[in-house]
């Protein structure tokens, strides 16, 4: 049968069956590890669902933080070094990077906390995850209050990109599923995925044709 | 063999090809579908990989739209009207959801031209897609320009939810994998999903455990 839920009914539901319908709206998610560190080099590392593409020339990514709950030494890193890694999460990973939501003191590293390897670059002063196959370095821009809920949108600049060659097609996309990278759904679910197809360039009256993982007619 | 890109390689990498490599790199989307019609009843559907949960209580849903892009139709419809359905795309309708991203003139509905159903509920002024079996509608709570790179966040507030009640969990999880619900890597890669597992509340120094689709010990 299928459900009507009014706005009344999601006002008077209780507040964590709430969150996670709420949560589970917005289709799959993006499944990230934030690498920072304190300006006195306490490492942290935050499991984030939030990341998502802002554009690509500048190099921007955007991720939503609500201060008040775990990842806000994340935000008070990011704030006192201008700088952090986004991991991707993958199917080896999948229960340590849950575990760092856990509210562990400011003055305890996530990274020996659930077993993670620290990875430093020279020049970046953050750390990467050893485990993840796909990450990348950003530069702070801009920390946006969103004032309508008391959240902030994080929105950061890539600098510096580690990912395995043989995963890069020569049009420029990443095979990150062949990466291992997985995704989330609600607060709590975690999923690897399979390759329904990639698809040419959308046109009007055009017929739509498959295209290889590397980006050529097939 | 493991790549360094860095911030200089982006500059200077040719603009489709950096356009692929940044939009892989923030993990897997969201895909879904928005529903909107204009002040004089032309309807619209666009395919959108930026949606993205900002909070339940309120109920907001945040989307990143780039105005000079195709969403342009979607943002001032939504401008006109306030009102806006988003709709799950799931494996039956992946490729006629790629094929809304197409540049039809303002005056042609998407929705006829991919063979999608306009379905109309009672009181809400945009059409959603007969096809999804997970949808919502939206009133629009605030558009915030980023100046940054001159796209634009939409927030709206959840009105009405339709879904089937089998895929509700008791603890208020939706199952969107089981109603074949999809993700998006990179610009045109689509994917449906396998659930490695839902993860309990985790807690410093406390074993994680894995919990049922249901949210109950398993």
């Amino acid at each position: 049968m299928i459900k009507h839920i009014t706005q009344n009914d999601i006002h008077t539901m209780e507040q964590r069956q709430r969150a996670r319908l709420i949560n589970s709206l917005s289709g799959f998610k993006s499944a990230n590890l934030i690498g920072s560190q304190s300006d006195t080099g306490v490492t942290n590392l935050a499991i984030v669902s939030s990341v998502f593409h802002l554009g690509a020339n500048p190099a921007l990514i955007g991720m939503i933080i609500r201060p008040d709950t775990v990842p806000r030494d994340t935000l008070s890193n990011i704030k006192a070094t201008g700088v952090y890694t986004i991991n991707h999460v993958n199917s080896l990973i999948w229960q340590q990077a849950h575990q760092t939501s856990a509210r562990y003191p400011e003055e305890q590293s996530e990274f020996e906390k659930v077993a993670l390897t620290e990875q430093f670059e020279t020049g970046i002063n953050a750390p990467f995850v050893g485990e993840s196959q796909v990450k990348f370095a950003l530069n702070l821009r801009e920390i946006k209050p969103l004032e309508i809920n008391g959240t902030v949108l994080v929105i950061g600049e890539i600098s510096h990109i580690v990912v395995p060659d043989i995963a890069i097609a020569k049009d420029g996309y990443i095979d990150i599923e062949a990466l291992d990278t997985i995704a989330i759904s609600g607060l709590d679910s975690y999923h690897t995925t399979d390759r329904l197809g990639r698809l040419s360039y959308a046109k009007p009256d055009v017929q739509l044709t498959k295209i290889s993982v590397d980006g050529e007619a097939c």
